[in-house]
């Protein structure tokens, strides 16, 4: 089995290219090779038993889909995107990689004559917005209050349109607020969510500009490796014209989130936490999603964490080597 | 005022020029000048009180969109389009036509400085797509099981950030399938709906393909041209950032359709409707709505026809020079 990852450079990207290489298999099926696609060069994965190559081209310039594709990878993985505040502040240049990049790879596969991949689409529940129901259902409107949600909502629509005529075999998966991203702090408004974990577990003082009443929906790096997996295995035929599919995540407040800090690395660690309250951030978080009813997710076997100490242990597992550092 | 409609040679996009040259002003301000495009010569109608200019050509192709709106027309009606059994049989030609040359007009806007005319973009029931509830709410996910259908819902996206950005102000509506269409039958699938009501009136034969007991939402010509002209003159500032409103349409049974024509015009009209099922057409209509709930488009004031015997006779009127023809 042949399989291209787009955005293999990013966050979500490098885990799952790690995965591949030390699982050697995609749904029982020995991979064979593996493509990892960037604007910046990916990083390749130690330990697969296949031979691993990697581009740093833009999917969206001229050719280069074409280019992609053309070994015919059983799975491709589209994860390349520009992220939400960076499409935000560059309309023309979020619309060109979101959606002139994303249609672009979907065109190159279209024409293609007997070629009919599994696509793996990275969504978002950006392509939501408010006002909200308290728990959104799985027939929600799509009502994107970003640029970046409303390209990721057109490459569903395209995608699943795409599928509907047997042209590709498309599968998108709206992602939750990915939890504990590592890394340095960034500038997206949901930094925090991870902030405030990652920063106090190593030792350094970090803000919180919400109330610990804010309730959002979260699901670890490594629960979004899974979903991409099994959107990569399922049969297609359970999903019927319906492509794309709200991922589960554990709605948890932010004072549970700091709770289970407090459980896992005591009181020092949460005073890392400086409450100052920042009405931008505060008024963006305002209208996001506080839950979901994920049902048709659900049913087809995708699972997230059930608790934010899961989550917790996630991160201390995949980032920390498995200890719990010492907070002094 | 000055006033662009794309789409100028086609049933709706002739009669709203009609209606513009009728009334002579749009939501209470004089017309100074209308422009009609579609890619054959639309008909330049009698008795504006303002010069009236037409081109024939491919809004899609590059270069036009800008061309179109140098002028800066204050309203820009965006009507044009491949149909629906078009855009399915051609795939890359419904795609060019609905995406990409949607996108190029909303992008000629955009790029223009301190220009920021409201559109008013066609869009269809052809969002959403089975499996439905009874009644369609306001707010439900749009999942077009066409391709038509896809590139409606493509461009309310595309409408909708557009405008929350405060490049354009647009508003999308949701047009119900539109009866009596005049002219001869087509081959579109819906065009019983029209055809059991305009050829028996004529003295023609027609064939009902479907059962008597389809359910489906109906407007008149005249309330399509009455909500695109509703939608030009709105206060923008009551839509929020949801720019896609679904409009009002008579939810009628074709046995209802029937009892009308009856009462119109005798047992002999009736007697031309020759019932005669297609399996195929009964397939896709078994696929469509039913009834939409159509509250917000209500709170918004657009009313549409509330008995059949109304959208006869707007036919009646509108078609036939106001007599009811004697049907022998």
């Amino acid at each position: 089995m042949r399989i291209l990852v787009t955005g293999g450079a990013g966050m979500i990207g490098r885990k799952l290219a790690e995965r591949l290489a030390r699982d050697g298999a995609l749904g029982g099926t020995p991979i064979t090779a593996l493509e990892l696609v960037d604007v910046v060069p990916p990083e390749v994965p130690a330990g697969g038993g296949f031979p691993v190559g990697w581009q740093a081209v833009d999917v969206a310039a001229p050719g280069t889909a074409a280019a992609l594709v053309e070994a015919r990878p059983d799975v491709v993985f589209h994860l390349a995107a520009m992220v939400s505040g960076g499409a935000e502040a560059d309309l023309a240049g979020g619309y060109r990689v979101n959606l002139d990049g994303t249609r672009a790879l979907l065109e190159a596969i279209r024409v293609m004559d007997g070629y009919v991949p599994r696509v793996v689409f990275a969504s978002s529940i950006a392509v939501f917005g408010a006002p909200f129901p308290d728990v959104i259902p799985d027939d929600f409107h799509l009502t994107p209050l970003t640029s970046y949600g409303a390209q990721k909502a057109i490459g569903e629509l395209l995608l699943t349109d795409l599928s509907r005529r047997g042209l590709l075999d498309g599968v998108a998966i709206r992602l939750p607020t990915i939890c504990v991203r590592p890394g340095r702090p960034n500038a997206a408004a949901s930094g925090f969510f991870s902030n405030i974990i990652r920063e106090p577990l190593a030792g350094r003082e970090t803000v919180l500009p919400v109330s610990e009443d804010v309730r959002h929906p979260l699901a670890s790096p490594r629960a979004a490796v899974d979903y991409l997996l099994r959107a990569a295995t399922l049969d297609a035929a359970r999903l019927g014209d319906r492509r794309a599919l709200t991922m589960p995540g554990l709605s948890v407040r932010v004072a549970e989130q700091i709770e289970a800090l407090r459980e896992l690395a005591g009181d020092r660690a949460v005073a890392l936490i400086r409450r100052e309250h920042d009405p931008v951030i505060a008024g963006i978080v305002a209208g996001w999603p506080r839950a979901f009813a994920t049902e048709r997710a659900a049913e087809l076997g995708f699972r997230g964490e059930s608790t934010f100490a899961e989550i917790l242990a996630v991160h201390v597992q995949d980032e920390l080597g498995g200890i719990v550092p010492a907070v002094r």
